[in-house]
């Protein structure tokens, strides 16, 4: 029997138009479905393909073990997220091995910054694994705020909010353009990052770009402490242009 | 009479079937297309969209005036580009004044590095324009080469082939993930500087990605002084991973 492929499917960053033709076709076409979520959450990947999957199909949701965060610093948390990715993976090998395709949802590009990556390195080396790219999150924030990103030769730093306070301000120094993804709890620290930098003034934050509940707010104006999972940050750059 | 919408219509990296859904469906219902390429070429973009358009769609080739390459800092070049903007705005914006929607192709994602966005600055007071993001010809680069390009809290770091060496150098030293575009005549000075960033070994170069002339090169295996327009250099990021 000829094992299945897993298919590592980007979706784009959340309108259900913005998944590419190729990611679209696969979607509609699964038999077999996987996708992550947040244990009772539906998981905004299973979100964007509702109402595009066949009515048989069989779904695999693979449920975070952490929840409430523990410190990604504190080794637990590396166990445990491993043991988890072994488990997941263990699954997709399996059916894989029944000569099943699957179809791994994932949001935006997988191979940036996605959890998808995590199944891939341990899939990888023993199944064929297909990955479909997909328009990033940070297109779709940028596209919002209705400013093009960068020109020229400007240069574009990505961020994650994360890093340390050093390591942003660093990062912003050499940049032109400014990207800062997983915002979340980290808002005061890029804020104050931002400012130290100068570029707090012309800085955006958009909320769930390309989804209904889309925001786009110049960063001085927005008030809240913490924002949504899917927030992003930038600085336009300004480079040359004729 | 309500006067027409011009779309600036990403087509993401090169392969059809790429295109976002939306991309897809404005393409072809087009009436009226435009695309930007060199004098005497077909155009990437148009290329693309081969076997997509209306039988009866008008097509809008805007040539660049410049093909051989004045030098980027001489005020003859922006004048010149400058003139050409001018003329190609004038154009759309006569086409929708007569009530027809255009979709003007972008290769990639029309507001990042893209010609487009000249267009876009021209038009956004006086005309609804409305952008569709897409795949960037990094994300299908980074996808060729078969590694994610960021994890965890990787830095990454997105710099252009024309700038002068120290920027290169100075760009590549804060990043864990790099990818150069725009590389042409400017691959031994990328070289150089990712040699002195200690960053060489590690380097790739993809070709023409997610096209059927698609190739992808470990950087120390590369032999061309001048590679194609479609080429991106990049290393991958190391970041955390569970
Ligand atoms: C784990 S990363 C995944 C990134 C994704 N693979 C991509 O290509 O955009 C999650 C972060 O992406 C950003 N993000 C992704 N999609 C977004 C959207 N539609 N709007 C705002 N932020 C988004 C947020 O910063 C979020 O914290
Ligand atoms: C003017 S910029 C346009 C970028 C485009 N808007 C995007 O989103 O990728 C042109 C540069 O993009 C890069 N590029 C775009 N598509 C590519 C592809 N399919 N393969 C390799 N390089 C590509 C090359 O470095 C090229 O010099």
């Amino acid at each position: 029997m000829r094992p299945g492929v897993i298919h590592g499917v980007g979706l784009g960053p959340g309108a259900v138009d913005l998944l590419s033709v190729r990611a679209d076709r696969l979607v509609r076409n699964a038999k077999h479905i996987a996708f992550f979520r947040k244990a009772g959450r539906a998981g905004r990947a299973r979100k964007i393909v509702e109402g595009m999957l066949r009515a048989d199909v069989t779904e695999f949701a693979m449920e975070y073990p952490v929840t409430t965060e523990i410190p990604l610093d504190d080794p637990a948390y590396n166990a445990t997220l491993s043991a988890f990715y072994e488990e997941c993976t263990a699954h997709l090998r399996a059916l894989a091995a029944t000569g099943e395709d699957v179809v791994v949802l994932s949001e935006g590009d997988p191979f940036f910054y996605g959890s998808f990556m995590h199944l891939y390195e341990r899939l990888k080396d023993s199944n064929r694994v297909e990955v479909v790219p997909a328009i990033t999150g940070m297109s779709a924030a940028w596209t919002a705020t209705g400013l093009p990103i960068t020109w020229g030769d400007d240069i574009l730093t990505v961020l994650a909010g994360t890093l340390p306070m050093e390591d942003l301000i660093r990062g912003m120094s050499g940049a032109d353009a400014i990207v800062v993804m997983k915002i979340g709890r980290n808002i005061d620290k890029v804020v104050e990052a931002l400012k130290t930098s100068g570029r707090y003034d012309a800085a955006w934050l958009v909320e769930f770009a390309s989804m209904e509940e889309q925001r786009v707010t110049p960063l001085r104006e927005a008030t809240a402490r913490i924002t949504p999972y899917f927030s992003i940050i930038l600085v336009h750059g300004q480079g040359r242009r004729p």
